[in-house]
């Protein structure tokens, strides 16, 4: 019983800001996270470290020892081969084919396993909200980007580059905004956070009014999802409309990928629906519906995830128990 | 050995306009074929027994008896419960829950089996042309309508309510030209030969010439995809247009499906593909490659379909060899 005394993972959600890392119980329940910035610019080694250190401060936060974790998971942000553990493109952080998996191991001596952050934070969902009870489950996040993942058949679906789920580069509108991917009108380019951050700016600096000036200053320094929410409710109708926008596009990209897959449920998450999920949702779900085709939209579940942000530690820390239970 | 004698399949294409049946043997070579109109609008009930007479014609053209039949599968244009054949809805032939397999099992007194008609097609494309050997493998069908299917860890991939595939009323461009469906810009308003055609009628009613006319009188009676095929050999430069434009909103509809499932291989068939493929499947590639994401088109094979009008009959007596081998 050489793991007898080891009853913990260890759950890292790496992104392009910053570097999130859960300690689990067996039973998935979190008993501490630590949170330090990522500063990609340092480069894959120094991120490595960095990821390292949050793993020993969440270790330390927990009042454990490494020597107690069975495994950990890690949800990288890009495509990531899911033998080796190699981050095979990473945008956000400049990676190419970077050994992920290899080097935590090296650096930790604890077993590790990487996956692709939105397939993760989708496993974690099914999981532990929906105690993997669906058949079909797809998970659309809205953050920063827009990402997602696919449960089919119960299980994970990669595709054969391991890149399935991008739905963030799905085109809704061909004369759409310019999307960092070099394509026009992108999901993300419509709905994300950039996305709705850039257009608030433009009509600001198109003379339209926004109490976000007031409570930010005239050049929205920091501006972050909650203050969205906190303007809508003050009754800014400018942000509104710019949220609502982002709404029915999320609402006619979840159509589409229903007429796809007729999943049982999709859920949407990401910091974009943590802070505005009371705003979004009714549009989200009222569009999907109407792009639905007529009589198939029977069993099928729109929600919001619970998890928010701890989604992808957690999903990370069930990838890990998954390969080492 | 009571099937001792049954060598045969037969594999039945019903089709808004056309019911098709052909007859197989147990190595899916095909023996014979016959075709006759649906005449739709008689009602479910009529169209039954012309499915009827169609397998009686084919199966009398390749000289053979029902009696030496071992299944029959059936594709049908609309959503079909895989365990009943219930066709649940089919909107070109205006049927709701229509129990076609039940019927024509009663009619025929031989075993009967019946899918989605994209899905039954893809079914026959991934065995017949690719000898079951892709993981994963995606068909997209153009004809009067788009339609399509998902093999997804070498099974077909239905959903919860049986209507995966969908992927006609992906919206492409949410102020793009209306759709029957009720919504605007999906890639079957764009893209399909209904579609193609309705642009060449509207560019001949704002004065544009083009060969057609000349080929087939001012309204265009009779029009047929072979005839653009034609006209576009012979210099027609609006139908050259129009037909790219299509082929452009297929490559961005494939580039949507590549980056959300990154398969082994997307075919392509249908009538449209069958008349235009040398002229679009340039196109839709280039413009496919464009729009999935960096480092993620490797392994992924885009072509046509050899099957042709075929792929729907071939798939469906597949189907049921699948059922009764």
């Amino acid at each position: 019983m050489s793991n007898g005394n080891k009853e913990f993972y260890v759950g890292v959600d790496l992104g392009g800001t910053k570097i999130l890392a859960g300690i689990f119980s067996l039973k998935m329940e979190l008993i501490g996270v630590a949170k330090i910035s990522t500063k990609a610019t340092r480069g894959a080694e120094a991120v490595m470290d960095r990821i390292v250190r949050c793993i020993y401060d969440a270790v330390d936060e927990s009042d454990l020892s490494l020597k107690q974790v069975k495994g950990i998971g890690v949800g990288a942000p890009g495509a990531v081969d899911p033998e080796t553990g190699v981050v095979i493109f990473a945008p956000n952080l400049d990676w190419h084919d970077v050994e992920l998996q290899k080097e935590l191991n090296r650096r930790l001596d604890v077993a590790v396993v990487a996956g692709n952050d939105c397939n993760v934070s989708t496993l974690g969902v099914y999981e532990k909200e929906f105690n993997s009870k669906p058949r079909n489950l797809l998970g659309i996040f809205l953050g920063t980007g827009i990402g997602g993942g696919l449960i089919l058949n119960r299980e994970l679906f990669l595709g054969c580059n391991y890149s399935a789920g991008e739905l963030g580069h799905m085109v809704l509108d061909p004369n759409g905004p310019q999307c960092e991917c070099g394509n026009k009108g992108c999901f993300e380019a419509l709905a994300s956070r950039t996305a709705i951050f850039a257009r608030i700016h433009s009509a600001i600096e198109a003379g339209r009014k926004t109490v976000l000036t007031e409570i930010l200053g005239p050049d929205l320094s920091n501006l972050r999802s909650g203050d969205l929410r906190r303007a809508i409710r003050r009754g800014d109708e400018l942000v509104a409309a710019i949220v609502e926008e982002a709404a029915v596009y999320t609402g006619i990209a979840t159509g589409n990928l229903i007429n796809i897959f007729s999943p049982e449920v999709v859920v949407l998450g990401g910091g974009v629906i943590e802070a505005l999920g009371c705003e979004m949702m009714p549009t989200i779900e009222k569009v999907a519906r109407e792009h639905v085709l007529d009589g198939t939209f029977k069993r099928i579940q729109i929600t919001a995830s619970k998890l928010g942000d701890y989604a992808g530690i957690t999903g990370a820390a069930i990838l890990a128990r998954t390969k080492w239970h």
